[in-house]
């Protein structure tokens, strides 16, 4: 954060100086983001102290925002009483979210000092699989009664509005708490003070379940622009609402778990610079050492076709630039694939569709890299710089491109496929992204390879 | 969208038999997201029928929704009467997304049916560069003054809030247009009426400027929880606002653009299934072909020491396994500094700290991988299956492991380095990612293996 450095600068020379009035009023300017980003830089030992000067409601707001570290490390400094302050003022969604990182005793203390019903909702919420929509909705919303007029409701939203998370959408229930309508607060200010609930709400609503995937209800949130979303369990009553600030968190973090993926990597939910060497380390080991093992497949093969590799030598000069471009060829399919399935753009009865279409779209790549590459060997290697022995040149080109052609069809066909043959059988596509794809088609590439050459040359 | 089957079929049969009237009963049951989706499916020439059933409203909302060849379809189907009831209808930056789709004669229509004011305000909308936040910021936004009561800025917003985009959050501003605060609906509704907004408006307000990239303020959403952002021109008045919808759709782009590029790709706009072959060939076959050709350098090195490899032929074999490896550490660590890159974890600055970081996650990785893999070599190859020779052997068996450690650190440097400075330079890091890297480090590792096998085997 380029533009810390100085405030930080100077925030370290107040503190020194002792001017803590000076940095309160510093910090009440500031919002809860980057107070918590400044506060990431303190040393430890004057964080609490700084985050006492903080306002009540401001302090509650920048706890949200920090590191768990550092908020594992406030919570051990604060009394019962600072601790109850904090709390208390917590969304239950953000206090949960907070709980999930803390060691057993650590949750205990907040436990203790939340009030019965917020420790009430915790609670409720803490019994949410991790993936699951329940783990990331609040239960602080607005909820109106059908019979009620607008100006009634206005009403009981004035009163009420300072602690939901929400109050853009408010929802309609039965008295058995049954969702059956929403009214966004544009519709209630719009309105006139006398209409009645019930006949100027939104009926077709659309909610979600608390066992869904997070990332489902996530893409819902892109697709139908929605600002908050309902969440209700088996009886169909409405129990939370997840909110759109929290669906772009859940988006960020999936497409950088499948961007990880994709790259061999297992995800993490932490930034790259607050990740420590050996958590890195353990991330990426295993894909290293799985696909360094696979790698000596290839070299298998190689070692198979040793003898015939030493008379034709001129066949192992292409080797990496066959192998590159069938795992690139690969790679390509399989990412755009992923990366559909995970939009939603495609799903397993798509799959005969994908399939033509990559088996065109690699029918055209695979000729025109051929065409180039017999060109490029004819006229630069074997025409200008002599390069091939005459005798059998022109049968090793050949060789050489009809493999290429073959290679790159026989790439998009296993790249588009296997991601989604992974998502039918309930594995994660974006696993099947470039490393993997690539080491797998290796050894394809290799055995056609040396098949064309065996057809061709004779050997 | 698996769902839309049957509806799909329902319809066409009504359709066949003609029953417009239970069509429409359906259709407005239904989301404009669903019913585009469902359009997207009919056959062309009975769509412009359809889309005449849907209600006004309904029927500005589903256009906005559909891929711009139908909506070319639908405009040019369109009395002069049928498209200004759509058009007037349309939010402003709809309108001007859905204008920069189509041909200069549409878009000539499109404007002589918009009112003057519409005109104007798509007018201002079109001359922002592509990527800049004026292009995805809409200029219907409620602007209150900042002495008038809250009572006057209801009354305010009752009369104005159907044609605004979002009315959650309400600006304030001078009598020169700056920007002096922003104030929430759910803090007018708490508050007093008669409070003034001046006394009760949030003053320190974030806003961006009309030139800023869109990406960047995609994630300003991302970090600071908005549900939208007010946009100034240059002397800082208020000209628009983002809403967190369009943010989203920002960020959802961006990511499946980085994906793309990181498989070599050109990025496009449009979903898998609607690309065309031909369209999805162009974005593959530039890097294609760059690839393959950067690939014979590496080939290169090999016939330059294709001689020593004849003599030490079990080198051969170890070739794919080192540039695998060596592919996949790179890519490990350009992946994660390219995403970190993106979300904002990491600048140029921090290049010291990612190098220091990466060199020391590359050592353990290296180290890890080399004893694993001479302990392979030696009681697997060696002992068991007696494949290497065994004068040489061990030698052969360090050469391998030494570079592989090598190889290792060597590209993780390679791969964390490189997309830091492709960004310093202005270059997109994304470009950066597996597939260049991985050619580069191609080079690079048979480049030490060659080495280090000429040292310790004296050829």
């Amino acid at each position: 954060m380029e533009n810390n450095i100085t405030i930080r600068d100077t925030l370290l020379t107040l503190v020194q100086g002792k001017k803590f009035s000076t940095i309160k009023d510093i910090l009440v300017t500031m919002n809860s983001v980057d107070i918590a980003s400044l506060f990431e830089e303190m040393p430890e030992d004057i964080l609490p102290k700084l985050f006492r000067l903080l306002p009540k409601e401001l302090a509650a707001e920048t706890f949200v925002e920090m590191e768990s570290d550092s908020q594992e490390l406030l919570v051990k400094g604060f009394s019962d009483r600072e601790l109850k302050d904090v709390i208390n003022e917590l969304y239950v969604d953000d206090a949960v979210d907070i709980i999930e990182e803390m060691p057993a005793n650590v949750v205990n203390r907040i436990l203790k000092q939340a009030n019965s019903e917020m420790r009430k909702d915790i609670n409720e919420l803490l019994k949410y699989p991790e993936d699951s929509v329940g783990s990331v909705m609040t239960t602080e919303f607005v909820n109106l009664k059908s019979n009620v007029t607008v100006e009634a409701a206005l009403e009981h939203i004035h009163k009420t509005a300072l602690d939901k998370e929400t109050v853009n959408t408010c929802y309609v229930t039965q008295a058995d708490r049954v969702l059956i309508g929403c009214i966004s607060l544009r519709t209630l200010i719009i309105a006139n003070p006398t209409d009645i609930i019930r006949d100027i709400m939104e009926t077709n609503v659309m909610s979600v379940s608390t066992d869904e995937d997070k990332e489902t209800v996530a893409l819902l949130f892109d697709k139908y622009n929605h600002i908050a979303m309902p969440v209700v369990d088996n009886e169909k009553r409405l129990v939370g609402i997840v909110t759109v600030d929290d669906a772009i968190d859940v988006i960020q973090e999936e497409a950088s778990e499948d961007i990880e993926k994709m790259a061999a990597i297992l995800p993490s939910e932490k930034s790259y610079l607050k990740t420590g060497v050996f958590e890195t380390f353990k991330a990426r080991i295993p894909w290293l050492l799985f696909l360094m093992i696979s790698a000596t497949f290839t070299g298998a093969i190689i070692s198979k076709f040793e003898l015939q590799l030493t008379t034709y030598a001129a066949l192992i000069v292409f080797i990496p630039m066959l192998m590159g471009t069938g795992g690139n060829s690969g790679s390509q399919a399989s990412v755009t694939v992923i990366r559909a399935l995970s939009l939603g753009d495609i799903e397993f009865n798509d799959i005969w569709r994908v399939i033509w279409k990559e088996l065109r779209v690699s029918a055209i790549c695979g000729l025109a890299l051929s065409v180039i590459n017999f060109a490029k060997l004819y006229l630069i290697d074997y025409l200008m710089l002599n390069n091939f022995d005459a005798m059998v040149a022109i049968s090793e080109m050949l060789v050489v491109c009809v493999t290429l052609f073959l290679v790159v069809v026989v790439a998009k066909f296993i790249g588009c496929t296997l991601p989604i043959i992974a998502k039918r059988l309930g594995f994660d596509p974006a696993v099947m992204a470039s490393p993997l794809v690539t080491t797998i088609l290796d050894t394809f590439s290799l055995l056609i390879y040396f098949t064309i050459a065996a057809l061709i040359l004779n050997i």
